[in-house]
C-alpha cells in the first residue's frame, strides 16, 4: 500500500472535492472501526457524493493501487468495513437520498446511505415496509443491509435483502457505472447480477442506487410466548410452527442461560423450570388475525410446553417481550466485549445445536448464551469472555472452532446476516466447496481487475 | 463445430456409456426442438446419468470442442435448447428423482429431470407445495425451470424460482463439480452463486441437484372474476389491489382482443361492453379466507367494473374459470403457430401497455391478443399470424420491434419468465446495460472457458 503523499492528497481533494475528504488521523479514526471492536487508521476519508466523483476516485484507487472500502455507518461486526490493509474509506453517509416511492408498483428507488428506519418510515406513510429489519436499524444503512445480506426477525416469513431487491446501480472496480435487475418482480434477461452484488460486501462494486421490493403494511400483529421445560421440546415447537400454513413474523428463541442471564439482573416472568422461551409474532389482515394467533399457538403445544401466553393489548405485547428485551443489557452488563456469532442450521437439527453448545460451555467453561431467529435456524451464539484476558481469548478461540465445526456438521452455515469480513474469513473455506471459490475469486477478478475493492474481506484464500 | 466421425462416437458411447447415447439422425432429431418451433438436428444426443458421467462428458466436449446443449423435456419457447450451432444435446429426462423431502426443513433436493408436476405431487403428499408453477407444469423439468427462473402465476405472491431455490449442484464448463447455497433460508457466506445459476440457461454451468425451498400448503383458496369496461379500468383495479395487504396468489388478466376471441369460438358469459376481465385468487387459513376474498374484491371496486363475482363451490369456481380457460383452445383455433411474447412492464404501466399495443395491432393489421400475470405485470403478447405467410412474417417482426421499444420505454423487461434463448437474443442488448453485458460474458468466460456450453445463446454479443 503506497503512501498518501501531500502531492498525492492534493490530487484526491480535485478529484472529489475538497469538503468531501478527511486526511488528517484524527478526523480518520473514527471511520477505521466497525462493531467488531476492530480498528485501523484510513489514510483518508472520502464521502460519496455522486456517480462522476466516484468514477474519479475509482480511477485514482486503480492508478495508485490504493484500496478502497465502502461504509455505512459502521455497524457491521465482522470488520469488513475496517482498513487493515490501508486505503481510503468510502463513506455513503452523504449520500441518503430516499429517490423514489412508487406505491403502485410496489417499490421505492434509494441511496445507499439511507438509514433502515428512515426508509421504513418514509415507505410506511404510503402503506409499505421493505422487509429487511436488522435489530440496527435505527443505525444501519440500506447500502451495509446489502452489503451482508442483512435479513432480522422478519425474515422468517418476508426474505432478506436478495429476496426484496429488485435492482441495483454500481461502479465496478474498473470504474465502470452500471445498473443491474428490473423494476418488476419478474425478469429473466441476462444473468442475476444483483443478488451477486447483494452480500458481496464491497468486494465487488460500489453500490450507487437500489431499487427495493416494498410489501404492504399488514393491519394487525399479535404476540405470544411460549414457554419450555427443555431446548428440544422449543426445536420441536419451532419445527411444528414451520410445518403449518400460517408462517409467523418472527419467531424468537432464548435458551436457559439467556434466561437465567435475565433472571438474576432483571427479574424473570417465566414459570420455573423454564428451560427455552419462543417469541412468536403473527402479522395479517385484522379480521384474521385472532385465527392466525390460534394456529400458531395450537402448532406451539408440542411436549414440554410449561406456559403460552397471548397479548392483545399494546401493555400485554410489552410485558411479554419483557424478558427478551432485558436480556440484551443483563449481557452488556456481565460481558460488555462478549463474542458473538450469528451461525445457521435446519431448523431440524436446532435443538442439536443448541445441546452441544450447552456441553461445549461446561467442557471449555466459558458461560455461551444463545438466542436468535429460530424460524430460520439462525441462532446468535454469544460467547461471554473478556477479551483482555490472554487466556480467556485462547479458550474462546479453540471454543469458536468447535462451533463452526459443529454447525457444518450439522448442516449448517457459518453466517446468516452478519457477513464474513475478516472475522470468519479463516474459517469460510470449511464451509464454501473449494470449486466454488475459485470461481468466485474469478469472478471478483472480473468486477475488480486492479483489486482496489476491499481486498482481504469476504472469501477465503483459494485452496490450492 | 467438428464432425463427430465413428472413431469420436466410439469414445463417446464408451465414456457415456452406450444406453445412453443417441447418434442416429432419426433418433436424435426429435430432441433438436423446443415450443419455439425451431428446429436444428443434434450430432448425438446424451442421456444424463450420474456426475461423473457428465464430467467426463464435458472434458470429450471441451477437448474436441463440441456444443453441449442441457435440455429437460423441450417445452421452452425461445430456441434455448435447440443445437443451431451443432453439437450434443444433453437430456436430463432420466436423471429424474426426487431425493429428500423435509417438511421440519421446508426443502426438498431433486434432480433436475423431475417434473414439476411430480415435485408437487410429491410434496403435496407432505403439506408442502413448490412455488414455481408454469402453465406447462405437467411436462416440464425442474431444470427447465430454473434455467429460464419460469414461475406461473403464483408468482405474484410465492415468488420465482430464484426465491425458492436454496443450493445447488453443478458442473462448470471445465467439468469441475461443485456445490452452492445453504440448507437454510439465510446465509451470506460467498458469493450467491445460486442465483447467478438460476436464469443462466445452461450456458454457465450443468444443474446436477437443486435444494428447493418448500411452502406449506394453504388450507383455502376462494376465486373472483372482475370484469371492467376498459384495460385502464382493469389496471387501476390490479394497482389498488396490489396495493393493499392482502396480495392474491393469482391475478390474471384479459384484455378485450382475447374475450373477443373467446366469444367467437366458446360463447362468453361476461356483460355486455366488457373490456377486460380479472381472474383473481386468494389462499390463506380456512378461517379467513372469506375475509381475504371480501379485501380483493373491495379493492377491485373502482370506476369502469361492471361486475364483480365471487365463487365458493367447485361449480361456481369452473364457471368463472370457463372464459380464460377457453382462451387457449380458441387462439390455438384461429392461428395455429402465432407468436407468443412475455414481456413485463411495472404494474403502473400495464394499462398503457395494452392500450400501445392495441393500437399497434390498428397499425400494423396484426391481432394482438394479450393476457397474462397482472400482479407481476407480465404479459403475454401474442401476435397471430401464420408464419407461413411471408408477408405477414415481415408485418409481424416489425410489430415485434415495436412491442419491445414501447416495454423499454414503459421501463419493463423483454422476458419475464421464458428467457432469451435464441429468439430474443437479437433484443436483449436493448434492455441491458452495456458494462453489465461485458461483465457477463467475462464471468460466462470463468465458468466455460472453452465456450462449449450452449454457445450463442441468452447473453448479446458485447458491444463495442
Amino acid at each position: 500500500m503506497p503512501e498518501l503523499t501531500a502531492g498525492l492528497r492534493a490530487d484526491l481533494a480535485r478529484l472529489v472535492g475538497a469538503d468531501a475528504l478527511l486526511t488528517d488521523p484524527a478526523d480518520c479514526w473514527p471511520y477505521g472501526y466497525d462493531n467488531s471492536r476492530r480498528q485501523a487508521l484510513p489514510q483518508a476519508v472520502v464521502f460519496a457524493r455522486d456517480v462522476t466523483q466516484l468514477q474519479a476516485l475509482v480511477q485514482f484507487c486503480v492508478r495508485y493501487g490504493v484500496p478502497l472500502i465502502a461504509r455505512g455507518l459502521g455497524t457491521g461486526t465482522t470488520g469488513a468495513t475496517v482498513p487493515e490493509s490501508g486505503g481510503i474509506v468510502l463513506s455513503f453517509e452523504r449520500m441518503d437520498q430516499i429517490l423514489a416511492i412508487t406505491p403502485g408498483d410496489r417499490l421505492a428507488r434509494v441511496q445507499p446511505g439511507v438509514t433502515n428506519a428512515r426508509l421504513q418510515q418514509a415507505v410506511a406513510e404510503a402503506g409499505f415496509f421493505w422487509a429487511p429489519d436488522p435489530t440496527s436499524a435505527a443505525v444501519c444503512t440500506i447500502g451495509g443491509n446489502l452489503a451482508y445480506n442483512s435479513a432480522g426477525p422478519r425474515a422468517v416469513k418476508y426474505g432478506t435483502p436478495r429476496d426484496n431487491t429488485l435492482g441495483l446501480s454500481a461502479i465496478s472496480g474498473a470504474g465502470d457505472w452500471f445498473q443491474t435487475g428490473v423494476l418488476t418482480t419478474k425478469g429473466v434477461v441476462g444473468y442475476d447480477l444483483t443478488r451477486l452484488l447483494i452480500g458481496s460486501e464491497g468486494t465487488l462494486a460500489l453500490i450507487t442506487e437500489a431499487t427495493l421490493k416494498l410489501t404492504p403494511l399488514p393491519e394487525a400483529k399479535r404476540t405470544l410466548r411460549a414457554t419450555y421445560a427443555d431446548i428440544h421440546a422449543a426445536a420441536r415447537a419451532v419445527s411444528a410452527i414451520m410445518a403449518q400454513p400460517v408462517t409467523p413474523c418472527a419467531l424468537e428463541i432464548m435458551d436457559s442461560t439467556a434466561l437465567e442471564m435475565v433472571s438474576r439482573y432483571a427479574g424473570l416472568d417465566v414459570p420455573a423450570g423454564a428451560g427455552a422461551v419462543l417469541m412468536i409474532e403473527v402479522d395479517g389482515p385484522a379480521a384474521c388475525i385472532q385465527d392466525a394467533q390460534r394456529a400458531v399457538g395450537a402448532a406451539a403445544q408440542v411436549a414440554g410446553l410449561l406456559e403460552l401466553r397471548l397479548a392483545e393489548t399494546a401493555a400485554e405485547v410489552a410485558a411479554l417481550w419483557k424478558t427478551r428485551k432485558a436480556l440484551s443489557p443483563a449481557l452488556r452488563h456481565v460481558a460488555p466485549k462478549k463474542i458473538n456469532e450469528d451461525v445457521v442450521v435446519p431448523v431440524s437439527r436446532m435443538g442439536e445445536l443448541i445441546e452441544a453448545l450447552e456441553q461445549l460451555a461446561r467442557d471449555s467453561g466459558i458461560r455461551i448464551v444463545n438466542f436468535g431467529h429460530a424460524g430460520n435456524g439462525n441462532i446468535h451464539v454469544n460467547l461471554l469472555i473478556d477479551p483482555d484476558d490472554p487466556d480467556a481469548v485462547t479458550r474462546a478461540a479453540t471454543c469458536l472452532e468447535a462451533v463452526f465445526t459443529l454447525v457444518l456438521r450439522l448442516g449448517g452455515t457459518l453466517s446468516g446476516e452478519h457477513g464474513v469480513g475478516v472475522a470468519k474469513r479463516a474459517f469460510v473455506g470449511r464451509e464454501l466447496d473449494p470449486v466454488a471459490v475459485r470461481l468466485m475469486h474469478a469472478i471478483k477478478a472480473q468486477f475488480d481487475p486492479a483489486g482496489i475493492l476491499n481486498p482481504g474481506k469476504a472469501l477465503p484464500d483459494v485452496l490450492s
